[in-house]
């Protein structure tokens, strides 16, 4: 959150302005009663200008398996997939699970499985490698074993390196719940992208300077993609930005699991460390 | 349950037997401390024979709206359809929504929304109107936008009039779960049937006489399919059986809306008196 308001999100700016918790304390006062913002009104004080910085450089665990897989030291990333998140209901007319006969129904929660089905296929239309589609959730209501669906609700995931490209799917995946509910008489009650972030291209000569740093070290090195995202995808917008991986176990990630070797560790802070002694003498 | 244990379900007696409440209260021990089963230790006492009662006639609302619509006094009913209930588990790798590329995935997830689809496939294919079928749970785990669903489970209703034309069905569900397992990778970890009972035929000489007593009171009537099921399908089993249906607001029933006119309340209670008269002259 807090890079994507450094970076000047005005959607995160706005949130932030109109959001309380449950006690009703707003961003700002609960801010200030930890110690900040105490001379600003305005969160915007935070964004940063567009050339504040030379280099933004952002060392972190694989969160995938390959580094470890393959035995090799470094991962220097040039390109941050983006997610973008969507919220699908659907609703229908519901009714007890024996007395509405089969023409008579408008399932809301059959609409959600084609749906789930549809966000797989359209991922596996892209072409891409690159191109990944998830339904992590799928509710039904009133989730009785005895009632037909009357509402269900998705939450899809779509992650690219390429904007168009994963934009594209996101299309698809629309015009595909407009003509599963027109085809099973449901009412697609909401198709809403919570957010769309563009991916970000590492910067060229910030690669370079990790490539010499690996080498300089005698670390083995690869090109990679990360899939994941970072603080990195929002810095990109104001500063020329590269990341650093390290191997971790497993890939395992925020979870009681997640392991870097000491070694490992080392390795990337020295090769951080040479990478931004390279780039300050530019 | 009583009906179900009256009619002498030994897999209903099993699990009294062996079940529990939260204060670690057996079912006999909480009727005897509410003043039942004083005598007895075996529940199988409450048993009840083939041929204890002549006829057992059952007068409900109809939990549909078809009287209603029609505007239709008495509905007499000729078989009640019976369900069975599956649960199915899938359980698969998981893993990032960003992290796992799309072949190396195996989500349990789209294996639910795949057999969700096949349920009314294969209702579907059974090629009567009188079989139903309904995923009416569907839950994902973690439960994540970010997580590819490492496990799902799953609730299925299936009911028909024709036992074996809905075992069949059953079956070929279960086909599916197995080949949808094997063709995503994910493992089929529970295909459970919960219950199966079947179906109930109403006795001819009572269905006559409910006629014949809706006759001679002017009423009109039709006869009908009990969709939902009651103590009637289960008393089918030790005696000769038929229902009585009256209308009902919408069809909604279990529901604060139910509401049933005081004159078809009154119309069904004669016609259940005077079917209960004729057939005692038997």
């Amino acid at each position: 959150m807090c890079s994507r308001l450094m970076a000047g999100s005005e959607m995160l700016l706005k949130a932030l302005e109109t959001t309380v918790d449950n006690q009703n304390i707003s961003f700002i006062d609960a801010a200030r009663s930890a110690g900040y913002a105490q001379e600003e009104n305005d969160l915007r004080s935070v964004f940063l200008k567009k050339g504040s910085y030379a280099a933004f450089v952002e060392l972190h665990i694989e969160q995938g398996p390959l580094l470890e897989e393959e035995g090799i030291s470094v991962g220097i990333v040039t390109a941050i997939a983006a997610p973008a998140s969507i919220k699908v209901d659907f609703k229908g007319g519901g009714g007890h699970a024996g007395a509405v006969l089969m023409p008579h129904r408008n399932d809301a929660g059959l609409a959600a499985a084609e749906l789930a089905l549809a966000v797989e296929k359209h991922v596996f239309d892209s072409g891409s490698i690159d191109t990944v589609g998830t339904v992590g959730i799928l509710d039904l209501h009133p989730r009785a074993i005895n009632s037909i669906p009357s509402k269900s609700h998705l939450e899809i995931d779509t992650r690219d390196i390429d904007e168009e490209r994963r934009n594209k799917v996101i299309e698809k995946i629309h015009e595909s719940a407009v003509s599963i509910a027109k085809k099973r008489g449901v009412r697609l009650a909401e198709f809403n992208i919570i957010n769309q972030d563009p991916p970000a291209l590492s910067d060229v000569s910030i690669i370079e300077a990790m490539k010499s740093a690996s080498k300089e070290l005698n670390l083995t090195h690869k090109l990679m993609i990360s899939r994941a995202y970072h603080d990195s995808l929002f810095m990109a917008r104001v500063s020329p930005m590269g990341m650093i991986f390290i191997p971790c176990f497993k890939g395992y990630s925020h979870r009681p699991e997640e392991f870097s070797l000491i070694e490992d560790i080392s390795n990337g802070v020295k090769v951080l460390a040479l990478t931004l002694a390279q780039l300050s003498l530019k």
